[in-house]
């Protein structure tokens, strides 16, 4: 099986570090197939950058879609541009932000999400409810850093991360902590282990999902709202 | 006042229509800048039209905001981009589509909406959600038209409209009519008069609502997630 | 065009104060026609002051109608007898707790509101209920003045409202404040730049609103719940 | 016990008709105390007749504590005026709307509700949000009959109830019904026998309800909302 | 009338609590027929708890029924099992968790619970939603105390439960307390005097609606979800 | 990895179907270990059955631990005891239900649940509601067939499921249909093919979901609600 993970924004080292996460938990059958758009800004921090990674991610699904895949995930939580994929493709399209929060609730009653910047919060919590995920997320955090202070081993965000989880456990009462940004991939296990609270990232469960929709295999509806698009 | 009315797709004639209604509506002193990307697709009939039809919305969005106007329109009824615009300025940023539904609010207990194709319910099924209208709004409903069929004067397009509205009329139980596509905006004296309950089009809910916010003056909160995008 | 602006409360000093908020922002050719029942409480602090308050707003509402006009605003917070009033006219009818919301959700993505009492809460969080707003209020705070604190110049209401926004901007997360109560009519200014966030008035918002729906002309449905009242 | 049950409406035949309902479930110890305001309109259809039937409604429960009452019942589905008079008074006051709702959640896992005019159920419907029924009512109903129709033995006003009823049984998927009206409260068990499904009146369960509470007693909390009004 | 209260677990004592605060509401005509399972845990606190109840609940229904009781009511705040229940019997069967919070939304405009583990707090959570009563109930919390504590009079299990109703009173914003555990009915009377806020117990709430239920009678609804068990 | 999937009900002839549909699409290191209880009923159509099969279904679960399994499966779509069996064990625990919800969620903008008898629509609805798939679900339907109509292969079951399929097609605007019930795993295929929209099965979304959390691992959380049941 092969699947395309993208990373609609343009830092390579970003890009590197979600296929190894990707790669870590894909079965040893499985080929993921990691890229990112060169044409994208190099993080993505509000609607106005999700926007401006669009283009350069339909680029990359249609590139993936020419080299044949059996499913696409794309890897940046705030999920952008997720419905137009499963227009262009009926293999399955999944997005980060959407494979954690199914995940999450299968294993826990409740979880609060760590993000990086106070303005993606308001995002995600949209997310929570399209999602229907409003009963079960107690609360959208953020760690007051930006996406690429994760990139640079020296910083601290590390442990400003670690510092919302200790307090979504203490005043939320969550009983599991999704990580808000591809970014964060890399720390999934340490934060786990560090905070004693199951802790997902949404790499991971994106493609754990896709390799199950895609061995059923389970494709998207050609029914309606993911028609191909129309001519014109 | 100046107010930029952005149709994001490509079709001229449609533009023209738009227009034509906003000045109706618009007040003596308010000056209508119409415009159009020209790399758009001619209709926008679902997510991935409405991402295509993103960058020329943004540039269209800079040229206005370069000639220096006192607030935008995005003239789809989808309100595609709409937040990442309330990113790029401070004047108020309105959708036809939050527009018609907000209006509707005010003068009626429920509305039924009417939109072109079936495969944009969904799409406006979430928008009523995150709108907050959920409790207002009976029904979306398709008269299974395309949108280009309202620029062919001698499509049965109207004829299939006005069916709809009957049946909304009758069965929805609804107070209000809104129609769901810009295109339909030269219609909605006729459907009101001719079905006997008040039709709205976003086109002209929007005008009047970006004067009204523009003349307080009620600029776009620059607190959080509408703030400026971020240098990279 | 001729607005009735209705206190329904009887202190006069407050209704001048509205009548001058909504004169700054009426259209020059926009008459504002302010008026108070005389036989009404003279605050509205609870569910039994609004009902006390309702025989006198239907005779303003009345005696306006008999004069002719375009448009109604009901200038209290609370919004109450709205829906009567719109079955008595087919002009429109904007409560200023209403409007206030809908024009908040115009430009921010969150709000809290601040209100006088701790009563009071209760009956605006239905409100935020009723409107569609749920997503969007973060908190509904109140400052613990009375009313007719806010007729007295040289009472400290003013610097308690300005406590809870500044509480509201720290801990609700919300991007815009909106005044709960028509006697701070005159603060919007100067709490939005004392606290640099944007602070709503509905009074202000509601005559916009009016002139909006009057000069569409959008006109109160008749099709069902806002019918003329059935004659005896 | 003394029960006030308050017709809000001025016709006496309903009057009787509600006490005889309230009486034949009441307790053999307890008195109800039936009364109408005489300066109430003859029925309450509609917003606006809701608030010309406040200030008798007033009246009566002003009455019934100089008398001295455990209980109040505001006999009228709308609830016209509840939160007021839970102000008034720290005896229950319990409206036969949400009496209903509440019973009938109780022994059915879902209910429509079925009153007379159209105009009356975007009313309830409104209701049945504000008291948390929404997922368990199917759907509001109108018989399409005026509520003094009731009174009017020989009117087709029950054949046209029961065909509601059976459509309700057969389309909505529901339980149990509810009557809509005060003045259906003498059909309740022909109904349910007639239709063979659980059919409830308001006076009934009210009676019942404010027994229930009055006994414990469990009185009206003063804490905030319902705390009595505040002097001038 | 005989009204059957069982008490899902095996501790007598709490049986016999249990009993008493039902006896000294219930009607002089009213008999209580308390009883537990032999075959139960000794506290239900959780998930598995619950389920191991059910078969011991189950057999106490049936040996009630063969007594012949005129209503049914579950003594445990999780309200396990209630709906298999309903089928087994045309007899209202009520819940001491539903009782509790239909009380609180007739007397007070918002409630918070106090219960006994945080591990509870999920499970009263989604009966919160389950019963509409997620606008109303504004926090759920646990005093950290397991349920035998409260069979011990020497333990500190009072005081913690004082400190939470505090906590409510002061940042819930509740107007009401709900105890959420059977174990607590003792508490009802003196803790509502101590701290200043009506203070409801489910059990005393169940046995007056079972009174008021069964006098009208009404019963549960044959039609279709509680429809006796099909023989296999 | 070994995966225990426990039919609840009595019917050897389901497990053994529901193993078929398991090893179909298990990977081929998956081990299904399938089995169901001999001491529960030979179907489960409502709460009364549902409760009947708890005990044998958690001596399954603590069987298939004893063995040593990676997860277990619940394949009955009522999901019943799912979070208890949560408390029991670390390794994940998926019910039928959810899994086919959360699976369909992935690939279609919206389904339709058809299950046997109506008596388990409200309880399916009530599933709907609990796993946040309200705004996704578009009807809850019942082919009025018996659970163990499934098992006769000459009966008319298929057909009617088939009516079903058809109906939700063309009046509920779904774009994906989930058969709401185990017995029905091996019809698909055919049912997909036959009425051209996606069809889902719970046990196989279940399989790959178990799958999917149990190769991450991604365990059970401990941190409340899912804590191993407390020691009495």
């Amino acid at each position: 099986m092969k699947i395309a993970v993208i990373n609609p924004n343009s830092t390579i080292s970003m890009t590197d570090k979600i296929a190894d996460a990707a790669r870590q938990v894909a079965h040893k059958d499985t080929q993921i197939l990691a890229s990112n758009p060169t044409n994208s800004p190099p993080s993505i921090e509000g609607h106005y950058d999700g926007i401006l990674a669009l283009p350069g991610l339909i680029d990359e699904v249609k590139k993936a879609q020419n080299i044949g895949v059996d499913g696409f995930i794309i890897a940046c939580f705030d999920d952008p541009g997720i419905n137009a994929c499963r227009e262009l493709t009926a293999q399955p399209v999944i997005g980060i932000g959407e494979a954690a929060m199914h995940c999450a609730s299968l294993i826990a009653a409740s979880f609060s999400i760590v993000t990086t910047l106070n303005r993606s919060v308001p995002i995600i919590e949209e997310m929570v409810v399209r999602y229907g995920k409003n009963h079960l997320c107690k609360k959208v955090r953020a760690a007051d850093i930006s996406v690429l202070d994760l990139e640079d081993s020296g910083s601290v965000a590390k442990q400003k991360i670690i510092e919302q989880i200790q307090q979504a456990k203490q005043q939320d009462g969550c009983e599991a902590i999704i990580l808000g940004c591809a970014g964060m991939a890399d720390l999934t296990a340490e934060l786990s282990q560090t905070c004693q609270i199951p802790v997902l990232d949404g790499v991971v469960c994106a493609v754990k999902l896709v390799e199950a929709l895609a061995s059923i295999p389970l494709l998207t509806s050609k029914v309606n709202s993911y028609a191909y698009p129309r001519s014109k």
